[in-house]
């Protein structure tokens, strides 16, 4: 019933890989061919594989479309679904390959802000005093376990009710669960803030729906955000998770790692509840 | 230099495949598992075969955002997206593998509406009074060569500037170059037409920056529509393209086939120019 390879090499399902890419000029940089090329290879192989139907594809065209429709400057549904999909997960993790010992990345995540408030050594960055107070501290190491001087640590996480500042604008004060910090001569790091809670990444859109289709829960475990920069050294976007989180090993965007879940050790009296150590090891730049 | 297995099993490059598919629910309805498991290994192996960096992945999520963003109820930029990429056609050719001596499939593509005029055999379908004028004839038979009675024949182009009327609808007749028709007992039709002309598929969006980028141009060979329907055989979507065009080999979309390449004879003398003789074959249900 199928019909043979075109006569005169016109697109067929056979040659159909070869048909586009042979359409690329010869002028095309050569990385963006390879990526193209690529791309082109592996969607038409699953569409084959799966001998995807019309309404199908028409299914997925529309829902495409509708994610790009309901991104915004405040939303990124895009985003949100390469992270589902564990695409933002491998593109971090192809890219930021680091030697033993070394902390690893997790992804960025959309909530990160440029201009976060500068803050002293020990400083509170909970400022709506929702929450459980925990203290962070700990030390930036090279891979010798020595101490790295003037250490840029930019750190965020949602308040007590699972939403970050820019989220609420309207609700939480500006820089709440923020601050950026430096190491001095001892590498040593601590601010206090709230122990992290859970939260569902935003489901009432497109990759809700496709989450909701796949039979998955959109929550991720509670996490504090780290991003770290050194001169002479990788920079590090990285999380610490919370052990024991209900959601740890279901991770709707699949950011854990083994080596970033964190301990929460509980502080007897005083206004802070708890106390999380955690020491990061920066990877030499190279 | 590489980071070993996750020890407790969460993401890895070498497991991200099976990480993000065990995900789903065992209720997830079983195609639409199979079709996102499939998706998400071809996609997996795209990124980890050319090591996508994190630049161009993020350039990619900006381009399918405004992808969506551009697209309206008159424009789908994300169908035309597929279209250049190759996946249309394929999605149509695995879905539409016909027995040998049957009329092959191609793209509807975005302008058939659903309402066109009715005409009667012979009409005129160009109401705009532009083009070089085609009398379009032949036969619609079934495989054994005997015609077929009452068939509806919905056809449509563009008018001699390569635009089609719903692309224009402050300056084209409503209508102009589309018309249905029904065969009778001969299963003949005939109708009066112009010689389409090639036109650039939508060009000013990210589809076009993408075509520029890969050193492709836009265009697409000239061609009629048709949409063929008949009780007891399957629905044929398809071109009928200008023979000689220049585009014929190098289809923005990738529609062509050798077999649909229609001829155009001179006529001798009158208002009509041209004369495209084709007969269509219809391959029965199931």
């Amino acid at each position: 019933m199928t019909q043979a390879l075109d006569p005169l090499g016109f697109f067929s399902v056979e040659n159909s890989v070869d048909c586009v890419n042979a359409r690329m000029a010869q002028t095309t940089d050569p990385r963006h061919a390879q990526v193209m090329a690529s791309l082109v290879k592996h969607l038409h192989a699953f569409a084959t594989e799966v001998s995807l139907t019309q309404a199908e594809w028409d299914l997925a065209i529309d829902g495409l479309t509708k994610t790009g429709q309901i991104s915004s400057d405040e939303r990124q549904e895009f985003i949100l679904l390469s992270d589902v999909l564990g695409l933002s997960m491998l593109v971090d993790a192809i890219n930021n390959q680091r030697p033993a010992g070394a902390t690893e990345n997790t992804v960025l995540g959309p909530f990160h802000v440029a201009d976060a408030p500068r803050r002293a050594m020990g400083d509170q960055i909970c400022l709506d005093g929702k929450g459980e107070s925990c203290l962070f501290e700990g030390r930036v190491l090279d891979l010798n376990g020595d101490p790295i001087e003037g250490v840029c640590i930019d750190v965020w996480s949602d308040n007590a009710e699972g939403f970050y500042d820019v989220q609420q604008p309207d609700v939480q004060p500006r820089g709440n669960n923020r601050g950026v910090f430096t190491t001095g001569a001892d590498g040593r790091y601590s601010f206090v803030g709230i122990k992290p809670v859970p939260y569902p990444i935003p489901d009432d859109g497109p990759v809700g729906k496709l989450l909701a289709a796949l039979g998955r829960h959109p929550y991720r475990p509670a996490h504090m955000h780290y991003l770290i920069t050194a001169p002479g050294f990788q920079k590090l976007v990285t999380h610490t998770f919370v052990s024991g989180d209900k959601w740890l090993t279901s991770d709707a965007v699949f950011g854990v790692k083994s080596t970033l879940v964190a301990q929460y050790e509980a502080i007897d009296g005083g206004a802070t509840l708890w106390r999380s150590p955690f020491d990061f090891v920066l990877t030499p730049e190279d």
